[in-house]
């Protein structure tokens, strides 16, 4: 049995996606925990058993946990192949891989700095150069991210949605919150719009309770 | 062919390492080629055209790029089993996978706050700070492979060296690098110098020419 422990909007709406696209490809169903970050559910000693970082996701098989992102995908990828979640050739499965890992190492902790900079430095004036150095970086990811769709067909790594395109929708989604006007990134917005339409991905979204376009004019 | 891209001391020394347990364990020799930073040969044409984000490593199968760590290492695995750099049981391997993770996006880019806080802040106020701030949470990364170092028999995952245990050596000598002090670690510090005294890992630090213990008393 597959369990899995998220966040509304954080990184782990990549496996959230994978499972609902797992569960029409093979009928395996799953089940999911809303981690409340605001109650400090991720600090419980339980949760902490689960996963010493306190963070989502983690994803419970038949009781036992697994954590980091990277881990999770290729995991769901090994074991449910018919759900075509990475390419079926070797070597587009470890570019692939490679971007997540990209993703997951240099993209997501730009927004961390930008959302949680308390992560990285104390006090109010290094605190708000964080967020203002990174929100400059996290806008040329979402470019470089945009310059990738250019060359989507129809998906990133083909015919079949990838981990990689989940997670262009959850960043879409931080760059509002980051105060990214979407205006700037059209390519990459049609992108999260066609996406969104998608019934793993409309599902996840349904369940999470979110909104994706999150940016508001000052 | 196999041709690995490296910056000594740097991160790549974890597909260096695995790449000469490789070839004792199967004859698959490999290149190396050595990437002047301080040359500016990560940011030629040629090079950004292998790895856009001018870093190291890049792995090259018969001409073509690989790049990430976790990618990387994922490939060698899948396609070098008698290596064994990853567990041969598919959630051992995991878990294994996940500890690599981990390292990646979490231990790594800490230090990289430390030693290059130019790449998130400006100003020297705010990047002395990250100096400041990640010191001390490096070394409490430190301190948490020093727990998993405790459970290790002999290696972490196992009878075999593993990508993360390889990890663990670069982190060592960052931490000296850091101004963390060895003799707050004695068990990681006996099991660096246990994983020294490996072929593979010997024949790569003397390639690289480092030195592991880099820690001086202020």
């Amino acid at each position: 049995m597959l369990k899995l422990y998220f966040a509304p909007g954080a990184c782990s709406f990549v496996p959230h996606v994978a499972l609902e696209v797992i569960k029409a490809a093979t009928g395996a169903d799953f089940e999911t925990t809303l981690v409340k970050f605001h109650k400090g559910e991720h600090t419980t000693p339980e949760y902490l058993a689960m996963n010493p970082n306190g963070q989502v996701p983690v994803l419970l098989v038949d009781g036992k946990p697994l954590t980091q992102i990277v881990a999770i995908c290729e995991y769901l990828d090994r074991n449910y192949p018919q759900a075509a979640l990475l390419p079926t050739d070797p070597w587009a499965r470890s570019q692939a891989l490679s971007m997540l890992a990209w993703m997951n190492n240099s993209v997501h902790p730009t927004f961390t700095h930008i959302f949680r900079p308390e992560k990285f430095a104390a006090g109010d004036a290094a605190m708000a150069e964080l967020k203002r150095f990174n929100t400059i970086q996290f806008a040329q990811h979402l470019e470089r991210i945009q310059g990738h769709i250019t060359h989507a067909n129809p998906y990133l790594f083909g015919d079949k949605i990838s981990f990689a395109d989940i997670y262009t929708v959850v960043f879409w989604r931080w760059g509002g919150i980051a105060g990214i006007d979407p205006d700037t990134l059209p390519g990459y917005k049609a992108y999260v719009d066609k996406l969104a339409l998608l019934p793993a991905v409309a599902a996840a979204i349904e369940r999470e309770r979110i909104v994706l376009h999150m940016f508001k004019k000052a």
